[in-house]
């Protein structure tokens, strides 16, 4: 820690004025010194903006329990319009997304009966509700998108399989749908923990020759970022932790670590999970590099995503 | 929990769209249909329009690191239009409005190095830095203060005495002062625990005739309660936890129990704390009445309250 | 932070070892050098050593969750052979004691309904449950007890009613009975918060002659912990946050800040919040000392103050 | 929820004893009764006693951190002693594992410069710190071991080249080595996430003719639960979350899920994510079976996994 950064920016703090229809970013732009995680969130919307102006190769990172909320149509809408350049996913991500293409979600409690849930046939994630018949028509949904890339394509990588996923989808309802479109590259390790990886472990049964290799998709990643890297500067959105927070910085590490990097947890630094674990963390590792401009952000990603994106401008050139 | 909350509005999970401009209260207006704390941001912003509608006599409660945030402009503001009626606070949050109505906090780091922060006098509250000399002159004008109060009266319950505090206040950026002057009583149990509370103290042991009556303010705060539910609905909103969240509900005990709550806690509920205490649980003991709209929203009061707030259109007519 | 601090200790992170019959000190033993939280309890047992070497006086904080939990029976114990010997607490954790000295709480869900459980007249802690006759019992037990001291005294600080109210108890199965007896004062500021304190306040509409001093209280808190610095070193124990942690160290403001602090907390300390601020930052305000000993731990106070009171030989001598 | 876990077991809350020398078995026996996470720490000791009375199949589901930390030790045993009988593991922990086995890790702390520790070669997660050059070493072996496990197979599922490298490793002090020798499959969704997968993919990239696959073990991980189910009762403890938690728990998805459940979290429920996740909301989705006996604690694993280790007869048996 360098005396300045320990002593802070020697900035007052500002009292915050609201006035009636006020935008997310006049509010946003406040928060930057009134304490706290405002703080957080203004120091995260100052990074982006120098990351738009740096042009910067922008990785997003995401969970499942992201993509099954709101927040996906944000995402969606990024990854239809080319503002981030990279997706890492866990392989539940993936489900809810194609999922939520052709069938809704309902919003529920967190109080719910979940034997009663159960026997109803809906799955609860928090408080969204997930009927049963999502997750059939996704299998079988799946089941026939793998028969006509199997006609065509007998070994992928996990992130060719995605993008061939992505252009058999019939629905644009989907980030998978634009990214296979958009040449935005989703990398998801873990890809067999969820629905559609025990699909595509059910169908290689039955078609031996169907290879998926995970480990081509790390190479990729790796090389998504050394060049990259090469083109500028790199920088990452890392919304809630998991494998696929990891991922991301882990992506980075042979290419001198991400320049600049935004996390928002929910999960305590104090327990040595990386889910909890700070941007400062990553940089003795030198998956983040360290000159970086980074920031975590404790709270809720679903909440904190939107006041971000809404605040940016180059999201909307 | 009757059947239907248990299972949820059957409502959607609709995705969130954010144009260029977003306004925030458009923005909270999609998160109701989002799912985690977006969803129960949402709930909070609609049992704020109905409190609204009613004419709810509303409490507002906070501690002193809401205080020396910038989240006291919008407190200040909303006590100076009487938008809310009761504020209850701990005493920390006293010391730190009339400190900063003479003198500016810093924007620190949560990082600094403390002992050095020491040596160059000044207090960290997390990423808020209090140099030495703000308390100095707080505890000069309380004196100054309290001296003129005593020289006209002997006795008087800490709400007596904080609203004699803010009509002797010179700086209107206070919402002691607003307080004050719009009849708005400002309970704070515990006021002994700070800085102005010390100076109390002291200036009691030179000043033995001086007395001033807890008991008596928790009187008053049962009183206050009572009346409010006599002219109709009672609400509150609870920003964080510990006795200033307390003696806010339990206010209202006598008196059949709120009849609207909004509590944002970062405390979880599952260690037993009453900082982390649902609005549910306050059910079981008739601080909120067993049939109130309510609801918990788990995050950082910094950032949710100003959502909340810029979305609702009372707190602009 | 000084360099060496920065870099750690150098010693090896040791694998456990647990055989049958294992004790709670051979435990927390293996724990020093076993990372996250088992790291910051080991500190914590050795700071116990140091400071029952160094014959300390020991200030021990809780609220009022502790004293409806299970942890209240260590507390009796430590309280009753001396071996604390100041207590700081919330205004509900006096409650607690004196209710459960006569009636017992019962092992309870954190999933109750908790409207249910209103109209069963039962008050849910987290997952404790507490049916309405022991408040009504200790309402009627208090009142009977402030009749026989008024009988006596017209004017107490806060800390002399509660050693008188120690003083007239029925029940040894209590702290506050020990504590009174064994000349151990017991610090609650915001008295006025929870039953006994809404039952002193009723007293004294009928008997208008009865004060209780708080300020006093404040005073004598300060003064306790200037004699015990002239004595010696002193530390303190903080279970929890809130209003009694802090009062704790503000108490010990004057002298030159605590010699020894551990504090638990289960709230993060990135929202500002009194209840979530780490040893660390109260160092900036002179509270702990520069040279403090002093560890922050993060996790249940009910958890983890047994294993920490199991192994410190200083409790069984 | 039925009426009566909604009502509790109507026990009363027993204060705790704590004798000199008492054993963790012993304060673990008072916990059941002593409310908040104590009273859910006794559940799970019951639980852990069921399981092994009825001779269930145990998944061990852990994460990095545990593996970097003293606990390993505890698992080792375990698997050493075929106390348990399937692992499920992050990327990352057999990485800790491995390298361990023939290197220390250090005892560090939260605090450190990470810019500074980076540029001495030394990486942090929380407050233990990993030098470089155990993960050098742990390079150059892994390569080692794949050429002579190359030498003799081309194509295998993540779980049987795990197995073939602990049949290859030189040092017992590993449970990778053990679970190879016991028979102990572990499983670990997403490989390619961490230094070893990184070694495995550079190692493709040369043997192209070297094949592993990830959807044969997510088969394997099925079957393994399923004839686990045939034989009996199927249980699963599960430290900390991420993609190892879930994997667990959907390996058993297809036989009706886990009889018994022991979660022990550090995240939050309220935002959605998996690792914050409930024992509760996996009934809902079938990956815990609706009559099974269930319990999630909050607290840090590494704290409360030794302590129902100790507790527990069967593991010393």
């Amino acid at each position: 820690m360098d005396e300045q950064k320990s002593l802070g920016s020697g900035d007052q703090v500002h009292d915050i004025r609201i006035v009636n229809g006020i935008t997310v970013k006049d509010l946003v732009g406040q928060f930057r010194n009134s304490g706290f995680q405002t703080h957080n969130i203004g120091v995260a919307a100052d990074i982006l903006g120098e990351m738009a102006e740096n042009n910067a190769t922008i990785f997003l990172s995401f969970t499942s329990n992201i993509a099954a909320s709101g927040i996906r149509g944000i995402i969606i809408d990024l990854v239809k319009r080319k503002k981030v350049h990279a997706l890492v996913v866990s392989s539940g991500a993936l489900d809810e997304d194609i999922s939520r293409s052709e069938h809704a979600y309902l919003q529920g409690t967190f109080e719910a009966d979940d034997a009663q849930l159960g026997r109803q046939g809906i799955n609860r994630m928090g408080n969204i509700f997930v009927p049963n018949e999502c997750y059939e028509q996704l299998e079988e949904n799946i089941t026939a998108i793998l028969s006509k890339i199997h006609s065509a394509m007998k070994e992928l990588s996990v992130t060719e399989l995605l993008k061939q996923i992505g252009l058999h989808m019939a629905s644009e309802n989907s980030f998978v749908y634009h990214a296979a479109r958009n040449g935005i590259p989703i990398f998801c390790p873990g890809i067999t923990d969820g629905a559609i990886g025990l699909q595509l472990a059910f169908f290689q049964q039955t078609h031996p020759d169907f290879e998926v290799n995970e480990l081509k998709s790390a190479i990729e990643a790796l090389d998504f970022a050394m060049v990259a890297k090469k083109k500028g500067k790199v920088g990452a959105i890392i919304l809630g932790g998991g494998i696929a927070k990891h991922h991301t910085i882990i992506a980075n590490i042979l290419s001198g670590g991400l320049d600049y990097a935004i996390y928002i947890n929910s999960s305590s630094p104090y327990h040595g999970s990386l889910s909890g674990a700070t941007t400062s963390e990553a940089k003795s590792w030198g998956k983040i590099g360290e000159n970086a401009k980074d920031v975590t952000i404790y709270g809720d990603a679903s909440v904190v995503f939107p006041l971000l994106v809404a605040s940016t401008d180059y999201f909307f050139e």
